[in-house]
């Protein structure tokens, strides 16, 4: 079973949120495991069939029900992440058996299932994506060799590794963290680049932009993703968002304090190990 | 003439420094003009005899002297911004008709130089590169659309001209500015960005580098750069990168103050208008 560590596979998933992340994982999973249904909920009907006729769902729905819902189903809420708690609730209302989501932020939508949901509830971040969006850029692979961040609240083997295994056998390698140390890491490695590079963009006026290079482009390009998209995923990890502008701004100041003291030295020893960090991506 | 806009073409031109930006330089000369003599000179004897294999240069010297500058040459210094003025003070000494550079910062150059010199020099900066050094990288096309800021001192059209137009005749565009205009828009649009995709870098433990995305990758590439080149620069202009930081930290205040506040209203409008002025680029 190509990129599948495991035997094990899904009977049904329920997918509500058919965009680009929603129909990747749908693809995933037709591709390799065709006997799973795969049944798409959304609020646009007409999208919804457009994703059945692409061969991207077996089956859609426009509402989260029990109608909707095979028995022994996983739900994936791959909602923007202010939506992803209501969503997780219908549900569990409506009997799915186990639930995770693909959000950026995890502890604050824990806080607002409280603590029983999250028992049925397991939420997951896959660190993949594209600048693209909707499922006509849906991609079976996306997720291959890709992380896939794993963040049981309560302690429950079973229902965990159910979750771990699914991101397994669409190709992702997994870690389990807290939601809380997620939230923390991610903010320093997800959310504070987009702040940054929000301000940098921010900071050239339309008729400098012509005095930019490709570096610019290239460190600038996420700030173009959708502002409310990112004032939920911000919001919803204000207090480590904060620390790691504190982070980031203490550092800026340490540059600050070396340029303006004319500090080769120093500039240079903060310049080297700066880069020595960026080269262990390499 | 491909690229070209004008007949006019330099007779022999002295590249002082054959790395990747003056091999490239001597590659799209001796592309475009057969005819003219491409002279390199250099510290490394080695480097610019494999140079002048390649087919970079017809001749190289391991000074600069009279001998090695026939009547009428323009000199152009690619050496890192520390080391522009002496080069230039050399070549000056030794009889070059007309200088330029390609340094990415310009006052500094100048107020090295005295006011005399800078009427023999008219300093370029031509805003193209590659993550790549050494002349093996050399692209006879880096310059083809990519925009080239002269930057004249005192006004002497003759001499302005004759820069614009060896610019132009490898295929860019030119823009002239004052050398402190262009330090004060450069801070922003290039030094500001190596400096803060220096500190995006840092913000991120070793342990924590396998939670980054392809986001984070691309806006910290360019902090992989040469610490020692970079310190030159920043240093080279260091007020007006001063005064970057302190607009971008302004920013990123405000980006703060909206996340602790909770203003999902205002954090909005913030990364809106960011996600605007990116868009301005594509």
């Amino acid at each position: 079973m190509k990129n599948g560590s495991r035997r094990y596979t899904e009977k049904s998933i329920i997918i509500v949120g058919v965009g680009l992340i929603g129909g990747s994982i749908a693809a995933a999973v037709r591709k390799r495991f065709p006997e799973c249904r795969v049944i798409g909920i959304g609020r646009n009907r007409e999208r919804l069939e457009a994703a059945c006729t692409r061969g991207l769902l077996t089956a859609c729905s426009d509402q989260i029900s029990t109608a909707s819902i095979p028995e022994g189903s996983l739900g994936i809420v791959c909602l923007p992440v202010d939506q992803i708690a209501a969503a997780v609730l219908q549900l569990i209302d409506a009997g799915c058996e186990l639930i995770t989501d693909v959000g950026s932020v995890k502890a604050s939508i824990y806080a607002a299932l409280g603590n029983d949901s999250g028992r049925t509830f397991i939420g997951s971040h896959p660190i993949a994506g594209s600048e693209h969006t909707g499922f006509e850029h849906a991609d079976s692979d996306l997720f291959v060799n890709r992380l896939c961040v794993v963040t049981p609240l309560h302690a429950n083997a079973i229902k965990t590794a159910r979750i771990v295994s699914f991101w397994k056998s669409i190709g992702s390698s997994v870690q389990e963290m807290s939601p809380d140390e997620h939230d923390r890491v991610l903010a320093l490695t997800s959310h504070l680049p987009h702040i940054i590079a929000a301000v940098m963009s921010g900071c050239v006026a339309p008729e400098q932009l012509p005095f930019t290079g490709t570096g610019f482009r290239d460190m600038t390009r996420i700030a173009a993703g959708s502002a409310s998209l990112w004032t939920s995923i911000l919001l919803g990890n204000a207090k480590h968002c904060v620390e790691s502008i504190d982070a980031a701004e203490r550092l800026l100041q340490e540059f600050r304090n070396a340029i303006e003291a004319g500090d080769a030295a120093c500039l240079k020893s903060l310049l080297d190990a700066c880069a020595e960090r960026r080269k262990l991506l390499e």
